[in-house]
This record gives structure tokens, C-alpha cells and sequence, in this order.
């Protein structure tokens, strides 16, 4: 029921120039996918090391002053953990061994892309500090918004920018208060007012669930409401989140979401929302309607994962460019009938 | 410096009517604080347990559809870790054995007062089936607005809540999602805009600080920005969070805030933010300006406890009402004066 590109992964890392020659594209994943101009645009997230030449120590890049700064580790230096790949913790402080920021691809065909390294959001400001990732567009009113996250010292903020030409970005703040993650604009008011979707990652009595909020003017943001939860023992039973900007069909707003279980194994599903009032789910995917299982998906940075931050809406058909196993951009198509199928049986 | 009332505790767990002859009140502490009609009003956090009859049996009440439910757990069930006195586990959920409401009291001397079992905001809806706990009370055009955290399985929100008269509450929603606590508005626009003061609860990356807000209309916010932080080996060391609602006096915004260190002690500061700029940190103190050293304070159901959720500013006094130990109301008066020199020693 998915129809993969034959040319998967349609971007890597390799593809990717770096920010300078001490730096070391990692993943090139997670795009925000757009119609511009009449074509599919990517805002893929590029995630970069630096090239380490010194053994015994290890350099990550932060965003500081408007500037990429580089701060130093000794491996030997105890008062640090550095068992996973991609952090190092002190207890207190928390560092990302790469950071992020997003970049423009154009496509004449679809499936072919230029990557346009001046055309760049780049991490800036003090609660961008550890990068910028995963953004998902929405076209609004004439402009296009971007939702991304925003990391640092003081958490995992969501900030929203806007662009009308994807050369310059307007960053507009944060619209939520950390953490929250996964956060995507519905692309009209609904009842006279703005919605989005958004996942608070983190609570002592919870587990990171998809909620929905309301807005005047797209800045302020309030009437909470948890949207759905987690399903114990399925495969979206440790966390989910939105992957696509919610699409408008007959049946009311299609969402792609993504969950992940226990083992960190992320898959997509599907919900559809009430078209009038889109708190109220009418159905979801029982089964995930894409799991990992391409090569590409099953092994990569972070492996096992399917990771959707957008798709383009075209008759039946989702093309869906995803980012498989925090390392590639993908392309694959599903069937809107084939949805709509999923979601009836999932009731 | 800090004068305490001889008469402390003033409000105990055992002037508190419970809600039913099956219930136990274990703390009334940590009140909103207000004038009313010209005199003190509280409105105090009651905690009740359910008075347990059979051994080997712990019974917990939840509120739901409107209602106070009791959940019945058997301690012999090795699902669930019994082991915090507070709280009942099983690894995904999360129960807190007391649940709270906050009941209005009032007084003629601001020192004896009246409890009204019958003016009582209580736990109702979906996010309020594990209690409603200390709110902060904001006069502001007329009306008494209340910000209090609402507790349940879907994690830790702010809920707004309006009254005219404190017979009758109006909720309004939940304006912060999950988790954040300790949130206060401000009395007054300050250019144009309405500013709130809150407290993320957890991030991956940062500890619990106090984050600024603002809004057009009270029900949705943005523009989120850290305010202060936590200061390492310090008494504010762990989390802070904002105590009063800030007062305005000639030096721009007082505010006091809670601070605790790694072992839960917590102790009462002040800020001084700017007049116009509310975002902008002036002073702030360098040692507690109250700290938990009478007996009521250092011995209840959390030692070593002052919370403060706010005071009535009067010429140059704080009178502070307080809660001592998560389970009294105690109250003492601070002097402006001393306050605006500990601020100044600070900077």
C-alpha cells in the first residue's frame, strides 16, 4: 500500500554542503514539505558534527551572539557521560553532539533535488542555541508559516517563523512554552479561529500525547485540550506526534501522525478529524500505516525510523517525503482511499 | 526581619470541615491571597486522604463527571510502588493519595478566620481528577481572576478561573499546556499587553525556572521567554517558581518568588522587575529573605517548607499568608523597606 521511490533516499547526507570544512553533515532528514510556485519544496533539517581531529576530545557546535561557536570535551574529563552518541549530560547541562538547521531543496520533478545552501533557517537567537529542527510548513493565508523546534539550555521550545519567498525568514517567537514538540498550524481559521496541533513532550503523570490549541492571531495561544493518547501495546504506545499540517478532504481533516513504542520504533499513522470542530478524532489507524522496513529506515543514525513532517496533497495520492532513520530524506506515496480504508476499520 | 504572627499556625488541617464523613483533611496551606470588600480573603488549598478502614487497603479519591470517586488499591499488589507516601506508581500512571480543593476563608481581624465550606472551587473536569492546587489570585478591571494548577493522567495544566463575588467561579480553560505550574497574572496592561508570570515543570535539557508570558485577551499566550533561573549551590538551586502577584511600587515590579534546593527546603525570595519592560530582571536577592525555622515550617507533611502564593501589600508591609509545611496557613509581615535593601545588596 506504499509505493516507494525507486531512488530512496533521495537526499543524503552526502548531498549536503557542510557549514565549513570542520564541519560533517550527519543527516539530512525530517523535511517540512510545501507546494511553492507550483513544485515541492523541502525545508530538510541538516544535522552536522564537527570533524574531530584530536583524540581524546570532542567539539559540538552551539549558536551563540548570531555566530556558530565550538566548545571543547576531554573524553577523560569525569564529570561528563558521553555513552550516548548523541549527547553529552553532566547531570545538570545537557549537550547535543550535532547541531541542526534547515535548508531549502527545490525540485523540478519531484524527485530530484537542489539544495540551496543560502538559503538557510539558521539557529540564532539563545533558545536556538543546540539547533533547530523539524518543521513543518503550513500555507496560510497567502504566507507560509514554519513551526520548528527550538533547543537550548532553557528546553525544547516551539517557534514560529514565516516566509513568503523561502530566502529570508521572519522569526515571530515562541508560541509555547518548553517542552513541547511536533507542533503544526491547521492551514485555515476553523469557526473564525486559528488552530494547531501540538505534543507537550514531557510530565510526571503522563506520556507525550497530542493535544490541540486555539489562537486569535496566531502568536497567542490557549484552550488546551488533549487530543488523543497513546495506546498501550501498540506500536504508538511510548509517545506520538503530528507529522503532516492537517489536509482537507470530504470526510473531514486528514493528519498524518507518527508513534513510536518502547524499542524507539517509529511509525505513521493516520487520524481523521470533525471538519467544524477538529478537537473531536473520528476515527484512527488501528495498524501503522508505514512501519520501517527499507533498508534506508532500518539502519541509519538513529535506526527503525519512519519520521513524517509533511506531504503533498495531490487528488488520491500523499506524496510523502519523510525522513528515514534520522538520516535520510525519502519518498514514498500512499493512496488517500487506501487511508480513508485504514481509518474506517481502525474505528 | 520577618515578623510572625503569635498566633501561627492560623488555619490547621483541623479547622477544615471534610467533604464526607469517609474523608480526612491532611493540609490546608499554600492560599490565594486577596482584598476583598476592604478585608483579607483566602482561598486555601484543602488536601483530604480517605480515611482508610480496611488493612492492607489504600482508597484514593478522583474526581470524575462531577463527582469525587473512590479508587481502591490493594497494598499487597506488586503493580504499584507504594513507597512515596504522596503518590501510587505503576511505572505509566501516576496517583497522588490526596486530592485537593480550594475553599474561600475570611476574616474581620486578618488574623482569625472563617472557613466556607460552602464557596469551594472544585476538582471537576478531565484535567482536574487529581485535585486543584495553589492558586494565585489577580484583581485586575474589576475582576478576581485565578490561576491554579489542574492535576491529571494528562499531566500538570494551568486553568483560569474568574469570580466577582467568591460564591461562584467561572473556569475558563486551561491557558498553559502540560507541565507548568506556579503561574500568576499581572494586576494591570502593561503597554497594551496582559503578562503573565509561570514555571515550566521538566525539560530533557533545563531545570524548573520562571518564564514570562503575555496575551491579548488572558486566554492565549505567547511570546514565552525565560525570566530567571536557578542558581547552582544556591538555596534556589533546584526550582523556582513565582510567589505573589507581583505588586507595583515605585521601583518597578516586587515580586517573591519560592526557590528550593536539592533537598526539597524551600525558602521565599523577591525579584524587582522593570516597570515597563516586566521581562527585564532589575535585583534580585542573594540570600532568602524567609527561610523555614519555626516549628510549623520545618516539621508537616513536606518539611522544611514556606510557599507563599501571595500577600496583602499594605503602605510598607507584606502581610504574607503562607503555607508551612504542605499543611498549615501561617502568617507573618515582611518590610518593604528591608525587602527593596536585600534586593539592592543582591545586584
Amino acid at each position: 500500500m506504499v509505493k516507494y521511490c525507486t531512488g530512496n533516499p533521495i537526499i543524503t547526507p552526502e548531498n549536503v554542503p557542510p557549514l565549513g570544512k570542520n564541519f560533517r553533515v550527519i543527516g539530512s532528514f525530517n523535511p517540512g514539505v510545501t507546494l511553492f510556485e507550483g513544485k515541492p519544496l523541502l525545508l530538510v533539517r541538516v544535522a552536522e558534527q564537527i570533524t574531530q581531529k584530536q583524540q581524546g576530545k570532542v567539539s559540538v557546535p552551539v549558536a551563540e551572539g548570531g555566530t556558530i561557536r565550538v566548545l571543547d570535551f576531554e573524553l577523560s574529563d569525569s564529570r561528563y557521560d558521553f555513552s550516548d552518541v548523541r549527547t553529552i549530560r553532566n547531570g545538570k547541562q545537557k549537550f547535543l553532539t550535532s547541531m541542526s538547521r534547515l535548508m531549502v531543496a527545490t525540485s523540478e520533478d519531484g524527485e530530484h533535488f537542489t539544495l540551496h545552501p543560502d538559503r538557510v533557517l539558521m539557529p540564532e537567537n539563545e533558545y536556538e542555541k543546540f539547533g533547530v529542527e523539524d518543521p513543518r510548513i503550513t500555507y496560510l493565508e497567502g504566507v507560509y508559516y514554519i513551526t520548528y523546534s527550538a533547543i537550548s539550555d532553557y528546553g525544547i521550545c516551539t517557534m514560529l517563523a514565516k516566509t513568503k519567498d523561502f530566502v529570508s525568514f521572519e522569526k515571530m517567537g515562541n508560541i509555547l512554552h518548553p517542552d513541547n514538540k511536533d507542533v503544526v498550524l491547521f492551514p485555515q481559521k476553523i469557526g473564525g479561529k486559528y488552530y494547531m496541533l501540538h505534543r507537550p513532550s514531557t510530565s510526571e503523570f503522563s506520556r507525550p500525547e497530542m493535544w490541540i490549541a486555539e489562537s486569535d492571531n496566531l502568536m497567542y495561544w490557549g484552550n488546551h485540550r488533549r487530543l488523543m493518547g497513546v495506546r498501550d501495546g501498540e506500536w504508538d504506545s511510548a509517545r506520538i506526534g503530528v507529522s503532516s499540517t492537517p489536509m482537507p478532504i470530504d470526510e473531514g481533516w486528514l493528519v498524518l501522525y507518527h508513534g513510536a513504542d518502547v524499542h524507539d520504533r517509529y511509525c505513521l499513522g493516520a487520524v481523521l478529524l470533525d471538519a467544524e470542530c477538529p478537537s473531536k478524532v473520528l476515527a484512527r489507524t488501528a495498524k501503522p500505516i508505514m512501519e520501517p522496513v527499507q533498508a534506508y529506515e532500518t539502519s541509519g543514525f538513529l535506526s527503525n525510523v519512519v519520521f513524517a513532517c509533511g506531504c503533498i496533497h495531490s487528488g488520491d495520492t500523499l506524496k510523502l517525503y519523510y525522513g528515514a532513520a534520522d538520516k535520510y530524506v525519502c519518498l514514498a506515496e500512499l493512496s488517500v482511499p487506501f487511508l480513508l480504508k485504514s481509518l474506517q476499520e481502525g474505528k
